[in-house]
């Protein structure tokens, strides 16, 4: 069942102990569609620049996602810059150019109404409520981040109570809660109207509060991890691409976690887009399975391809 | 199978958001000791000062701790004093009096020779191989700290060589390894001769690297944390008592991480040793149960009684 992303598409600019990119395809709505697109047929709305270039999209299309939805509009594409600590755990945003991203206004078409499957990624709160007033979508879910938790908290806070899920960084959870605990804050943004809340931990994996129940994992530890921006928005795309393909039933959400923690793993392995561009349903599910593994309290009969072991 | 555990005993002061202790009962033996005492017989290999005073063993005694191998020394005990930030993450040291355990010298009865089971806590490694050497355990792990590691780095690595297993900070591994990835890190400090390394994440769990196997658990979430301190030497002394309770086979380590976890979030609900003291085996194993549910893959059919319904 097809998902419809709304969000970012941006050019990065990246420093890590790694290595350096510059002007390379990034943003929140790149790295989740792209990601989902493993899993389910995906559309993205989202705006570039006319120095964009068809190019710069070949990553997407080559996955067959619907490009259909990106507006190009007169002026530059959205730019960011940063640079991360030797450990990869400390980011710096060097700059950021809003371009034509700051006066983004989502196009909602005839055929987007009513898909199943929405994820709004992390834009101004007024635009994901119009965007998810006009989509009407079977289920939905959301990302944010601290601008607009300090900047347009009751828009936002309205537009948690129409979403099915939230999907968010730790501290952003904690800021939007006003709440330093994790637990005490995931049940105040639950109480929002919330059926389920995901909690992204970067290194230290995610955290699920739905239905009652917690159920946490580990990030699939990553041996050589090269750059993290987009781990994040690709979590959301593999999260939310399962759910599309299986539907939110039983033990989906459960299911859901292990393929966002899986698409993330893949995301930091190399710049940009690139390890994500080229993938197989098998080396997923290959790692989908181990990391079911990392979590099970019966110990597997042979050694694994545990990365502690290679 | 009795536990023999060999580490620091001390009055500690603590100040976090949720109040102040002034000169309790704190000490890596103190807390490992404690949580042990749940699952096996414990002895205790320690120094306090001739101002302990029989009445600050109280705890420790209710609990069956054999306190016989507890030397009393003229001199003050240990004090340690620290404060913590609001969210309980970042601890800063305000004084360390090491008084009498400046000079500690573990003094091993005959009695403690051929023990089944040894913790070393966090001293001098060259101490910590001296008493491997007497006691000659069935089994044997142990922790250390930044201080030894930048210290006292080849005695630490040849004692690593002896034990069975490594219980130490997520940070201190890195330092340890000489290697900021802890997959990397991970491999090299078993490389060294260990057969299990156990990284302790704090609030985020603890991870688990052995016989080529990774497992990984979230801490247990809980919603009123009071004061960290201690909470790694419990984790500690819940996954030792639970493998000194079962012996070292199968999936038994993977047990031991789940009752590591129980003992930590239980320590980090009160100041000092105050909750680790009237436990139940009924309410460790209800915490063991639910932390258990909180990694499985099936979703419990009932609203369970996870923190974030209550």
């Amino acid at each position: 069942m097809s998902l419809l992303v709304v969000g970012s598409i941006a050019f990065d600019s990246v420093r890590t102990p790694y290595g350096e990119v510059r002007e390379v395809l990034g943003g929140s709505a790149a790295y989740c569609a792209l990601a989902a697109s493993y899993f389910t047929p995906v559309r993205v709305v989202a705006v570039v620049g006319d120095d964009f270039g068809d190019a710069s999209m070949a990553a997407l299309r080559r996955r067959d996602i619907d490009l259909s939805g990106i507006e190009v509009r007169q002026g530059r594409t959205f730019r960011w810059s940063g640079v991360y600590s030797d450990d990869l755990n400390e980011r710096t945003t060097l700059s950021t150019e809003l371009n034509v991203f700051e006066s983004f206004q989502p196009k909602i078409r005839q055929q987007d109404v009513g898909i199943p499957n929405l994820f709004l990624g992390n834009i101004d709160p007024d635009l994901q409520r119009r965007v998810l007033g006009d989509v009407r979508p079977g289920f939905a879910a959301c990302d944010t981040m601290n601008f607009w938790i300090e900047g347009k908290n009751d828009s936002l806070k309205r537009l948690l109570g129409g979403v099915d899920g939230l999907v968010i960084n730790d501290s952003e959870a904690r800021l939007l809660a006003g709440e330093l605990n994790t637990v005490v804050a995931a049940r105040r943004l639950l109480a929002l109207g919330l059926r389920f809340l995901v909690i992204k931990r970067g290194e230290y994996g995610a955290a699920l509060f739905a239905g009652g129940h917690y159920f946490a994992i580990p990030a699939y530890p990553v041996e050589r991890p090269v750059d993290p921006t987009g781990a994040g928005d690709s979590f959301a795309g593999g999260f939310m691409g399962h759910l599309a393909r299986r539907g939110v039933t039983g033990g989906a959400l459960r299911e859901a976690m292990i393929y966002g923690s899986v698409m993330a793993s893949f995301c930091v392995e190399d710049f940009s887009l690139r390890r994500l561009q080229d993938l197989t349903q098998e080396t997923i599910e290959t790692r989908a399975v181990e990391l079911r593994q990392f979590l099970s309290m019966d110990e597997p009969p042979a050694p694994s391809r545990a990365p502690a072991t290679r």
